[in-house]
This record gives C-alpha cells, structure tokens and sequence, in this order.
C-alpha cells in the first residue's frame, strides 16, 4: 500500500522564497468522507489522488496522472464547494524536498510548509524560516481549507 | 468530457449465454455524492473511474488504469458497505456489445443487461432475451446495489 509520509508547519518569515522554483495549482474534491478524492490541476500536468484517513503523520495515498482537459471538467462540474488555487514552491534543504504552498482566493495570506518523508521516525533538520508544526491540525488539511478558508485568520496573526 | 452513454434492462431468460465470453469483477465505491468514485478489479487488470449525475441516460465518465494491487487495497480498506461481486459477460449482437451482469454476494439471483451507445438516440435492435428497461430506475444503479442489495427481491420476481 503506497503511504505518503509527511509533517507539515507554518513559515515565520519569507527567507524560503530564495532559490524556489514555482509552480500554480489549483484543486478541488470529489469526496471527503473516509476516502479523499482529490482532482489537482499542476502547470500542464493533472492529477487523480486518493487518500486514506491519517495514522499517525502517515495515510495510504494512490496517485495517477490524468489528461488536464478530464482534470478541468471534473474541476468545474464535479467538484464540491471552493477549488483550492495556490502556488507551491519547492526548495532543497538539507537534502530534502520542501514544498512551501501561498494560497490564493479564500485562503489568501495562508502559507504552509510540507516535507515528505521516508519513514514516519525520520529526524530532520529543520530550515530556520520554518514556525509551527501543523501537521496534527485537521484545519490545515487541503479538504478543510476548501470548506473552512483560513485567509483572514492567517492575516490577522501575521 | 468523455460521455457514457448507456441503457440497461432486466433479461427474461437465459439465451444470452450461447456465446459470452466472461469476467469476474469486484468493485466498490469511494464516493456516492455528486460524483461516483468506483474501484473495480476485473480479472487481471483494474481501474478507477469518477462518474457524474446522469442526465437522461448519459453521463460524464473517467476512466482509469490502475495497478491491481492498489484496486485491491483500496477496495478493502477505503471503500464503504459492502463490495459488488459480479460475471460480467459479454455478447454480440446486431454489431452492438451488450454486457449482461448476473450479481453474487447480497445480489445473488440478480442479472442485468447493459449495451453502451455511441449517441443517446441511437436506435438499437433488441436481442429477444431482453426484458424490461431499466435504464432510469435508481435502484439498480451499482452505487445503490452495494447499499440495498436487491438478491431476494430479483429471486422473488424469478
């Protein structure tokens, strides 16, 4: 069973930005009950992802490319409540991959941190523009901030 | 948006096997909302398939590949209620494919035939094994099948 292994935080400050490469998402929901069924639109890729519920900083997730033009109808006709539009930046530190997504629309302001790993004990070394860890925090997942936006929130503690 | 195109009735008797070749499928559902995400494993292959709502008897349709191993897991552990065991049969007729399922498990005695069109007024002829249309009775929607079997009913009506 193929796991995604991932912790996720707040950034503190904007130092992440130097070096990153950028890339515009934007995605939507087909289910969010026991199973999450994600639609991603990544550039000129797309992506059918479907995700088991969290044990632990692990969940089962099986990913395949799809055509973008299935991506974009299924985006717009299938899809529940408010796509999730961000950029997601990529930046190597210390020899791991960190994904820094800068939402737009409703969640604007929010900006979060992710690195995936290989086994849930790992220990890393964390960048110094990196705050809080978030990874337990179910309002940070995807499927809740295309319910539940956190912009203004994310504001207001800035 | 790739269409499916698709009309369905019961079978009155049991002509339709002279010449079927058949297939053994499982299959399950991640999702029943406005979009129908289904799992199924069929014979050595499998995919994942994201269904719309009808409208009269087409809707839109996704279809993908996937590794087997990934069908089988996500089937038992992410799909809700109860798995749709069935043989799915195939049969030519009139240079259409008609696709006759007889159920198992909690659908036992059940057996229904499918023929996917080209357009929705396609005209088609009839193989005189057919039996009462289907096409826009809910209940015998696969999705609902796996939720309210209908075995002791389709024997009572046997």
């Amino acid at each position: 069973m193929p796991l995604e292994i991932e912790r996720k935080f707040l950034v503190r400050d904007d130092r992440w930005r130097d070096g990153a490469t950028s890339e515009r998402y934007c995605q939507g929901y087909l289910s969010k009950g026991k199973a999450t069924v994600r639609v991603r639109r990544a550039g000129d890729r797309a992506y059918l992802t479907v995700k088991g519920e969290p044990d632990g900083i692990s969940r089962p997730e099986y990913e395949y490319e799809i055509p973008v033009d299935h991506a974009q109808s299924m985006l717009h006709a299938l899809c529940d409540g408010p796509l999730i539009e961000k950029t997601r930046h990529e930046i190597r530190h210390d020899g791991l991959l960190w994904q820094v997504d800068e939402f737009a629309g409703a969640n604007s302001g929010l900006i979060v941190a992710e690195v995936e790993l290989s086994h849930p004990d790992q220990a890393i070394s964390l960048p110094e523009w990196i705050g809080e860890e978030v990874t337990d925090d179910p309002r940070y997942y995807n499927s809740a901030l295309a319910t539940n936006p956190m912009g203004s929130e994310a504001e207001r503690s800035a």
